[in-house]
Parts: structure tokens; sequence; C-alpha cells
């Protein structure tokens, strides 16, 4: 195995000679053995072991296991105790991604404050085909065929092309010492099972399979490799993206071989789930969405809008904000100064002129409701806000985005940058000429 | 069931309504049910059955078993006797092969000669999983995961959405009767091991398993599309077809994310099996090949060359062609003319003009062989052909596709449409000009 190891690092991972390593070490026999082999070929390895506390004493007894093994071979060991299910809980996580982003969060910092050069991880075949198989199972995608990276940043697996078999063995030739794995109970439950049960069937079949099977993988991550090319290259082609907002052309996507497999791809890692949803927005009406946990995707005319959760108003009625007689400005929800003045001069959209006389205090800052009206200026009498919207071709992010300036009675004074409302114009009567405008 | 069949077939396959369907029926159980569902919806149909005495007597028992059901439901019935033993032998191919290849010929002669709309085969959610898993243990790409398409042509597959169990429940609770299927015994191994002792495990593991893998399907199968969709898009930009060669860009390709996996894409379904020679190639010296057992593919300067093997003269010494002294123009292997003239008129690189009376016959015209030299025109000396070749920038297959046109002791009269040789030139003691012309 050693010499199988050395071949395999000299021809994919040559890079981690004379580097700093850092090995992540649960005391099982693949980390333990991983550990072995390194240091008989006297790489520069540290190991890091993460306490989750999640089995009692015998987590304990784990974390003594390998510091002793770090005394025996005189390796820097680093050790840290964790409170997995209280950050599981407070991050409405699985204990296995809550341990998963614990582990990978210190080792990181490890290897900042530390200066190593790589992490590595005592993966192996079997355990890359058992993945395969209970994402089979759970039901996926290409992206849960494509196995578990060689290289993953600065994060190296070097025991992926050999079987437990083998390192269970190379154990037992060397006397190697180790501690039963510590993992998730129902994860450890169908490993269980696909490991006992499954997997030795698909061997009778084929003696080869973890060697097909490595192959198959590659081949799999090569179609995935041309997949994302042309997922980039539609990207640039049917996307703009503006600050936190993404638009997706939804005539261009139509023209595509399959617009709900490119939508798919183009919005899997937002969170989406009710997929049906999603690709019925591409014939549904303007103002139609559908929200992720973390995104919304709204159909807006021409295109879908993709925005996070937290930069979206969801709320159409939301607090007002006061304006008090004696304030010259306000900066928030939206910058506005307020200055009397003796006479009306340049008028803009983003100015306006009103009788100060007309007003009522507070005045408010709000966001428009259904089934309010406006007075327009150059006009006769009322208009429905929605109608005025509506004849002005504002895009549904636009109306959202939209703030009203209103008298202490909620009358409005302002569609802010787009009307005004003649209730409060000046007139030749006006004798306090209150200029309003926004930065 | 048949409820749900009708809602599928509504949704899905609603073109199968009033159409003349042709149902593949071997006797087994699965399109024994598929028969009773559709004459129980009262749809248009004929059954075909195929007789590849594999099994004997039992072969045979089927056979009847499927007449007397016709008989019994007044279906029109086609039966075909196969010696398929000897066919897969003749074109060496597994029986399994080999019999799939006399069934859907015969089927589509039926569909022709009886204007037959759809062939319906009865390939259920289980036989997808167990093709999955085979592909799983022998080593396969995404297309080995992209499972049987509900509909391919003018074949379609009606019952793919239902599970063994639920057709089984149907024969039962309609007491229908069928016959065991007959199959390939190697595969039968393989297929009853993942039946009893692989699938049984997953369904525990995910009792829904079956509807969870009909979605991974439909993802992997949308996955295939997009990466077809670069494929085709890779392939309008990176090669030139003409006839039946096919150039491949070796820059261009190497300027893609994954020149291999591109490759790979690109030349799948030619046959070839060494991969790493056909990667090797992409930097490899000019001249190179590797055959698979249809195709060559050469490395030409900045190109990959792909032609059909019967295309390529594979043997560089092959026949001569003679000519004899009376022939005025000879057709094959390439087109010449002969004729005795009084002077030189405009000389060409398709024309040549040579002393009669040097000339022995039978003239020979045959491919070069290495090591043979040239005394060419306008120079001193001689010349070694592969270094004229060289010199001239002749590609590998330019080179392959010269002829040269010899005298009888085999000496070089002209590099056809080349290079003439001064040996056999006109000079002033010329009594007798042969003009020798290509056409």
């Amino acid at each position: 195995m050693i010499q199988k190891l050395t071949a395999h690092i000299n021809i994919n991972v040559p890079f981690l000679k004379d580097k700093k390593l850092l090995i992540a070490i649960s005391g099982g026999l693949d980390s333990v053995v991983l550990h072995h082999l390194l240091a008989t070929l006297n790489f520069d390895i540290s190991l890091a072991h993460c306490n989750f506390n999640l089995r009692g004493k015998e987590s304990d007894l784990d974390e003594e296991f390998v510091n002793n093994l770090s005394q025996k071979t005189s390796n820097q060991i680093f050790i840290k105790s964790f409170n997995t299910e209280k950050y599981s809980k407070d991050n409405k996580l699985s204990t296995q991604i809550a341990a998963r982003e614990l582990r990978y969060t210190w080792f990181q910092e490890l290897v900042e404050k530390h200066k190593f050069d790589y992490i590595l991880t005592a993966h192996h075949a079997d355990d890359n085909l058992e993945t395969f198989l209970i994402n089979l199972t759970r039901g996926t995608g290409l992206e849960g065929f494509t196995g578990i990276p060689k290289i993953n940043g600065n994060i190296v697996r070097p025991l992926l092309p050999f079987s437990r078999e083998e390192i269970l063995k190379y154990a037992k030739e060397n006397k190697i010492e180790w501690r039963e794995d510590a993992s998730n109970a129902s994860t450890k439950y169908t490993r269980n099972k696909l490991r006992h049960q499954v997997i030795p069937v698909l061997k009778e079949i084929n003696p080869s399979l973890l060697s097909s099977f490595e192959k198959t993988l590659e081949n799999l991550q090569e179609s995935q490799q041309i997949l994302e090319d042309r997922i980039e290259e539609v990207s640039s082609e049917i996307i703009e993206t503006k600050e936190a907002i993404t638009k997706i052309n939804i005539d261009k996507i139509q023209q595509l071989s399959n617009p709900k497999a490119y939508l798919y791809q183009l919005l899997k890692n937002h969170s989406f789930t009710e997929w049906n949803d999603v690709y019925d927005l591409l014939s549904a009406q303007s103002g139609k969405q559908v929200f992720s946990k973390t995104h919304r995707l709204l159909k807006d005319r021409d295109f879908l809008i993709l925005s996070r959760k937290t930069d979206v108003n969801l709320d159409k009625v939301e607090r007002s904000f006061n304006i008090n007689k004696d304030e010259l400005e306000i900066k928030n929800p939206i910058h506005l100064t307020f200055e009397t003045v003796k006479q009306i001069s340049t008028e803009n959209k983003q100015t306006i002129y009103v009788d100060k006389d007309l007003l009522k205090y507070p005045l408010l800052v709000r966001k428009w409701q259904n089934g309010e009206y406006l007075y327009p200026t150059k006009m006769q009498g009322k208009k429905k806000l929605s109608k005025f919207f509506k004849d002005d071709k504002f895009s549904v992010l636009e109306k959202e985005n939209t703030w009203l300036l209103c008298n202490a009675d909620n009358e409005i004074i302002w569609v802010i940058n787009h009307r005004q409302d003649r209730r409060f114009s000046t007139t030749s009567s006006t004798r306090k000429t209150l200029k309003i405008t926004t930065l």
C-alpha cells in the first residue's frame, strides 16, 4: 500500500511534498491509517481533532486516543471541543451538517493561523460509492453522482483511490490500533445497510467494482464540467446582474432546447424546492413570485428577477416614517430635504413645491396600498395609484420600491420621484412655499 | 392501475389514442399485463411475438401461449421464428444483442407493411433501476444513467412509471396468466441478484425509491440534454466535415476547459476503446494514429482526422496497376491519359511530357514506399521521397493519397500531380514525346 500511495501522490498530488500538512483525525480506522502512512513517508504533518461531544464518554476517549497517538509519533496536535447540539439547534441544522460546518470552519482557522498548506482527510473509494448510493436512494441529479473531489481548494483526499479493504489490511499488517468512527446515527443506519448488504452483492457481480466505479465518477465529473461550461455560456447570454438583482431573460431561455432544465441549473444554488412553481413562472402573469428559504424569484414582464429575501420588501404595508414640522432633512427610508423658499425655481422629478399651510404634520413616508387614489397634477379628477403605475409601465420591482410622501391624514402629497398630488400644490394664494427634494 | 395508466397516457402520451398500436409481447408478466390493460381500455392493438428459439420447447410453448391469448381477445397477431444463435455467430454479437437487433428490425418491417403508428413495449420502473445498477457495476458514463426513454422514435413504453409490484398486483387481481420471461442467462444472473438482493435493501432505505428514482432519471436526462447542446455548439466551432473526413482542430480543443472530456464526447460513437491512446494523439507527432473497430483517428499537424476504416488505405504497399503500351487512358486507381505529341505545349502540375523511348512497359501506378528516391526535374542529384514530401509540407493524408507513375523497373516517372522525375524527361534528342495528363 505504501508503494501504491507513493505512486498515487507522485502522479496526482505531487505538490504535497515538502508542504505543511494538517491531517483531520477522528481516531477511526481511515484517519489513523492515513496518519501512519504519511508519517512513514516522512511528510511534514500535524493533526487536528474535533471533539463534537455527541457520544458522551466515547467522544472523550476518542480525544484521549488521538492525543496519545500524537505523543507517540511526536506530531503536533490541535484539539477543539464543540457544543455541536447547541450549534445545530441555534442554526437549525442537522447534527451532521452542523458538525461539518464546525469542523471545516475550525480547520480553515488553523490553516490561517499556523500557515498550513493543505488539509488532508481520509475519505476512500468505499465512502464515495456509499455516498453515491445514498444519493441514489434519496433521489438526486448529476451533482449527486460526481463523488467527493480528490482536491477541493486546500482540502486533499489522498486515500480516495483505496478501498476500505486495503486500508483495513494495511492496519492489520502494521498492527495499527484505532477507535470505531463516530458518526451520525441515522446516516450510520443507511451506510451500514449499503456497506454490508448492498455493496458486497455489487462486488460479487463485478469483483473490480471500485476501479470501474472510479472511472465512472471521472466520466460523470467530465460530463458535469461540460454542462457547467454550457451553463456559464448561457448565463452570459441570458442573465443580467446588477447589484443584488439578477434578471433572467424569459424570451431567450424559452428558445433553448429545454428551458426548464436550464432554469433549474441557473437557480439550483438558491435553495428552491418547489420547482414546478418555479417553472410555471415562465408563463405566469407579471407579479407572480416564488420564494425559497433564501431567495425570491419574481415574474416581471420579460424577466424572472432573482433577489435575496433580505433585499425584498415583503410587506407592502410597512411601517411609516414620521417627519416633524421642524425637520429639514431625513435619510431613512429615503433621503429628503425640506426648505422654505421665496420662489419656485426649476422643477424636476426630484423636486416638488408645496403649499406649506395645507400640510398636516407629522408627514409620513410609506409604501402604497391597493385601492389608494392620487390627484395628479396636470390632470383633472383622481386616478387609482395602481392604474397610474400601469399606465406609466412600472415594473413590479419599481412599484415595490416606490415611496409615498403623505400628510398626517394619509393623503398623498407626492409619489416620490414620479408625480406630485395637486391637492398640495402651490397656487396664486400660497403664502409659504416648501421645496422638497430627494437626493 | 387502470386509472393511473389512463392518467399517465392522457398527460404523457395522449397521441396514442385512436392510433394503430403494435404491442411487443413475449408472454411474460409485463407484456401480458400491458396487453390486458390496453385491451380493457379499447385501444386499437395488434400483437407481435418473436420466437428466438433459445430455450427449446419452452420457446414454442411461449409462442403457443400468446397465440391462444390473441385468439381469446380477437387481436391480430404476428409471429416470427428466428435462428438467433446463427445470427449471433454470423454477426459476432452476443445472443442478447442479436435478439434485440432481430426483434426491432422485424417490428419496423411490420410497422411499414401494416401501417402501425407506434410499437409498445412493456418496460417498467424496475427494469430502469436494474439497468441503471447493471451499468453502475460495469462502469459507465452519464449516458448509462439516463434510463430507457419513454418515447424513442415510434417506440413507446407506457408502463415505465409502474413498478413490477404494481404490475404483479394487477395481474393477480385480474386473474391474468403469464409465462416466465425468457432472457439471456448471464444477464438473468445479474438481474436476479439485483432484483432479489440489492433493490429490496434500497427500498427498505427509501420506501418511495422508484418515484425518487424517476425524478433522478429526469434530472440526468436534462443534464444529458444540456451537455449535448454544448457538444453540438463546440462541434460547429472546432470540427470541419468534408465528405467522409472529419477534422478536429487541435488548437481549439486545447483551449476548452477539459480537452479530453470534449474529445471523448466528440468521438464516443465511433467505437474507440483505447481512450488514453486517443488523448495522447493531441500532443503526438504527425502521422500517429489510433484505430477503433470502425474508424481511424490520425494526428496530422494541427488536426485530428477521423475517417472510416474502409476509406483509409491502410497498406502503403498496395497492389500496382499496370498500363500497357497501347493504352490511351486508365481510370483506376487514378484517371490518366496518354498521347503521343509532336511538340510540348503548356506544362502544368496535371501534365508531363516524357521521352517515350526511355520507358519500359508495362508502366505501373502504385503508392510510394519508404526509402524510395526521386530525381526531380529542375534539380541536381536525387532526393528521398519522404524528404520531398516533408519539404513540400505534405499532410499525412496527402502523402497517403499520392500515386506514383513508374516504369516496369519501378523507377519513378512522375509523382502524379506533384513532380516529374528528370530521368524520363524529354531532351533535345527525344524522337517520340508522350504527353501524360491526369483529369
